[in-house]
C-alpha cells in the first residue's frame, strides 16, 4: 500500500484529471505491470516541449515499472481526409509514416526507455478491419453523445460541416484500447472525450475499462497561449543549447515553477523546498538556471548544458549586457521590420544611414550576435536585444 | 419523342415525385434500356399489396424495355443491429437471406418479368469493402445533412437515440447505385432521403447521378392509415382467393379509385371512362369486381378469380345477406372481444347464454361462416357481418 500511494503521487503530478482514480488504485494494487496508452499523430512528428509533459508522464509510468505503449494513429493518417475543406490533407504513403515514426523515435527516446517502450501502429489492425466490423463498432455510440463532444457541439451549432467520418474517429480511437486491452492512456485535456470513449468500447467488450488520465496544455514562453510553433512561443525539443537555455531562462518566475511541475524530474518535495527558498528571498534565477540545465542536458547532454550555462553567464550576467535597458514595442507594416529602421525607430541610431554604416563597422548585435547584413529584416513576433556599440541597448519586440 | 412522351406518362402514373424530371426525359431519349434499381430490406420478404404498388412501377419500366435490378439489402442485415435498443434485431444468417430472397422472387414474379429482372444482394460488393473505404464514403456526407432527414431530425430533438451506424446506411444505400450504376432508383416516399444520397455519391464518383422516383404509400382497407400488418387493414399477397376478393370488395367508392391508380395494369383512359359511368349512375360495386378481378387473378389465377367473384355474388348478392343492415362500433377491453358478449351488446341476443345456445345449435354465422367455437374472442380493429339465425344481421366493428 505504501507503494500504492507513492505511485499514486508520482502518477498524479501536474495531471488534471485521473478518471476514475479508485480503478487506477486497484490496478495498481494489483502489483503486475499495467499497459499504459498514448496515441499521436503521424503526420507532425517535430516536437516542441510542450508535447513531452505527456510523454515525461509515460516515463514517470516506466520508472515505475509499467509498459508504454507508443501508438502512432497512422491508419486515418494514410486514408488521408478527402472532406476537401480548408485544409485538404494529401494521405501519407507507407514510407512517409515510416520516416515520420523514426522521428518521432528518435526525439522520444531522450525521455522514455527503449526497454519499456513498444511503437505500434493502429493500421496493423485497422488496415485489416472490415466495413462491417466498423459498422458494429459505431452502434456502439450515439449521435447526441458524438456531438456532445465541444469541438463538434460548437461547429454543429455554427453551422460548420462535420463530415459523418469524424464520426468514426473517435471510435477508432477507441477500439485501439480494445485491441491493445489498455490499462491506461494519456492524453491533453482535449483529448478526453475519445480517451472516454475506449473506457466504453472496451467495457462493451467486456473488457475491464481502462483509466483515463488527463495532462494541461502547456503554456507557451509568453505564459498565456498554448505552447505553438505558429504562436512562435515556443521551445523545440531540437533548438540548440544555448537558444533552449536562453528560452528557458526568458519565461516568468510563475511560469517557471509551471515548468518545474510539468516538465522537471526533480521531486516534488524539492522543488517546494526552492519555492519556500525564493518567497525568503533567494534569486529565481538561480532556481532558473536549473530547470534550464537539467533540461538542456535531457534533449542535448550535460556538457552541452555546462557550455550553454557559461555563455549565458557571460552574455548576461558578466555585465556586457546591462540587467535594465528600455523596453519597447514596435508595430510591423508587412512582412517585417527592416534593421535599419528598426534601430532608429528604437532610438538606438539616429538615422538610418548611421544604422547601415554601425552594421558595416560591425557595431550592431541582436542577442548577443554580430550582424552583418544591413538589408535585415526582423521577423514580427520576436523580442530581442538590440545593442549598437558598446553602451546602447534596447529590448524590443516587433509586433 | 411520342415514344418518350407516351414512356413518360406511364412513369408517373401514381408516382409523388420524380427528380429531376428532365434527366429522366434526356435518359429515355437516349433510346437504350435503363438500369432501373430498387432495394429491399431482407428481413420482411411477406409482402402485401402494399409493397406491390413499386414492384408494379418495376414492371411498367420492363413492359418499355428497361432493366429492372431487384436489390436484397442483405449486408446489413446480415451484420445485424447490435444497438441494444427496445427491438433488437437478431442477425440474419447466409440460409435464411437466400431462403427470405426465394419467398421475395416467389412473390415478385407474380408481376415482374424473370426476363428482365436481375436479383442481386449487396453483401456481394459491401462484404468485401474495407473500414478504409466505408471512410471515404462517410467523408462525403455530413452531419448537418444526416440530421435534416425527417427521421434523425425528429428523434434527435426528442432525444431519442441514433446510433452512429444509422448514418452509415443511407451511405451504403447510395454506394449500392455507384456499384449498379443505376439510372432510376424507386422508393416509397420516406425513402426520399436516402434515394437522394445515391444522386449525390454518384455525383462524387464521376457518374451521371439516378433519377429519384417516388411512390406514395398505400392506405389501407379503412382507406386512411397506411396499409400494414400491424394495423391488420392489409391484403396479403398471399391471401386466399375468396378472402382476397372480399376485402377488395370492402373498400370505399373512393379508395377504389387509388387502388385502380396504384394496382391495376389497366390504362389509365379506360379507368376514367368508369369513373364518368359512375358518375352518370353506374354501379361503382360492378367497377370494384372488375378490380377484385384483376387482383385475384394476378395473384392466384383467373379460374380462381372467377370462383371467388361467384362465392361473392352467391354470398352477398343472391339475398343471402341483405344489402342493409344495423352497423355499429364496440369497444374492446384488453386484447379482445368475447363472441357471446358481442352478440348481446351488438343487440343480436337478448343475454349471452342466448349467444351461447345459439352457437351451439349452429345459428351463429361470422363473414357468412358458421362458428362452433363460443368462447371465441373477436379481434380488435376488424370489422364482420354477425348473423343470428335467419333474420338478424349486424355489421360490428370492434375498436
Amino acid at each position: 500500500m505504501t507503494d500504492v500511494t507513492g505511485s499514486l503521487d508520482l502518477i498524479k503530478r501536474g495531471t488534471e484529471e485521473v478518471l476514475p482514480e479508485e480503478l487506477l488504485i486497484k490496478k495498481l494494487q494489483r502489483g503486475k505491470p499495467l499497459k499504459i496508452k498514448a496515441g499521436f499523430d503521424p503526420t507532425a512528428p517535430d516536437l516542441h516541449i510542450g508535447h513531452t509533459v505527456l510523454i515525461n508522464k509515460l516515463r514517470q509510468f516506466q520508472e515505475l515499472g509499467h509498459e508504454v505503449i507508443f501508438l502512432i494513429g497512422d491508419f486515418t493518417g494514410m486514408i488521408g481526409d478527402p472532406t476537401g475543406k480548408s485544409a485538404t490533407r494529401p494521405p501519407l504513403t507507407r514510407e512517409e509514416v515510416i520516416e515520420n515514426a523514426k522521428t518521432y523515435e528518435h526525439q522520444i527516446f531522450k525521455i522514455l526507455d527503449p526497454a519499456k517502450t513498444t511503437v505500434l501502429f493502429n493500421s496493423s489492425w485497422m488496415g485489416e478491419m472490415s466495413a462491417a466490423d466498423l459498422i458494429q463498432l459505431a452502434a456502439n455510440h450515439t449521435v447526441a453523445r458524438m456531438l456532445e463532444r465541444d469541438d463538434f457541439n460548437k461547429r454543429y451549432t455554427s453551422g460548420q460541416p462535420i463530415a459523418v467520418h469524424e464520426f468514426l474517429y473517435p471510435l477508432i480511437q477507441g477500439y485501439d484500447s480494445v485491441v491493445l486491452k489498455a490499462d491506461v492512456e494519456l492524453g491533453g485535456t482535449d483529448q478526453k472525450f475519445n480517451l472516454l470513449v475506449g473506457r466504453q468500447l472496451q467495457e462493451a467488450h467486456d473488457q475491464e475499462p481502462q483509466v483515463v488520465i488527463t495532462l494541461p496544455i502547456l503554456e507557451g514562453l509568453d505564459g498565456v497561449q498554448k505552447m505553438s510553433k505558429s504562436l512562435n512561443n515556443y521551445i523545440g525539443i531540437t533548438d540548440k543549447p544555448e537558444e533552449m537555455f536562453g528560452k528557458i531562462m526568458s519565461v516568468s518566475d510563475d511560469l517557471m515553477w509551471r515548468y518545474y511541475e510539468l516538465l522537471s524530474f526533480k521531486p516534488m518535495q524539492e522543488i517546494e523546498a526552492w519555492k519556500k527558498d525564493v518567497e525568503q528571498g533567494a534569486n529565481p534565477r538561480d532556481i532558473k538556471i536549473r530547470l534550464a540545465e537539467e533540461l538542456v542536458g535531457r534533449f542535448h547532454s550535460s556538457e552541452m548544458a555546462e557550455k550553454a550555462h557559461q555563455a549565458f553567464v557571460a552574455r548576461f550576467q558578466k555585465g556586457q549586457i546591462p540587467d535594465e535597458m528600455p523596453e519597447l514595442a514596435l508595430t510591423a507594416s508587412g512582412c517585417g521590420y527592416p534593421i535599419a529602421n528598426l534601430l532608429k525607430d528604437g532610438g538606438l541610431v539616429k538615422s538610418t544611414s548611421e544604422a547601415m554604416r554601425m552594421i558595416k563597422q560591425g557595431a550592431v548585435r541582436v542577442d548577443s550576435e554580430k550582424i552583418s547584413d544591413h538589408s535585415l529584416i526582423v521577423d514580427a513576433g520576436t523580442t530581442c536585444v538590440y545593442q549598437v556599440g558598446k553602451r546602447r541597448f534596447a529590448r524590443i519586440s516587433i509586433t
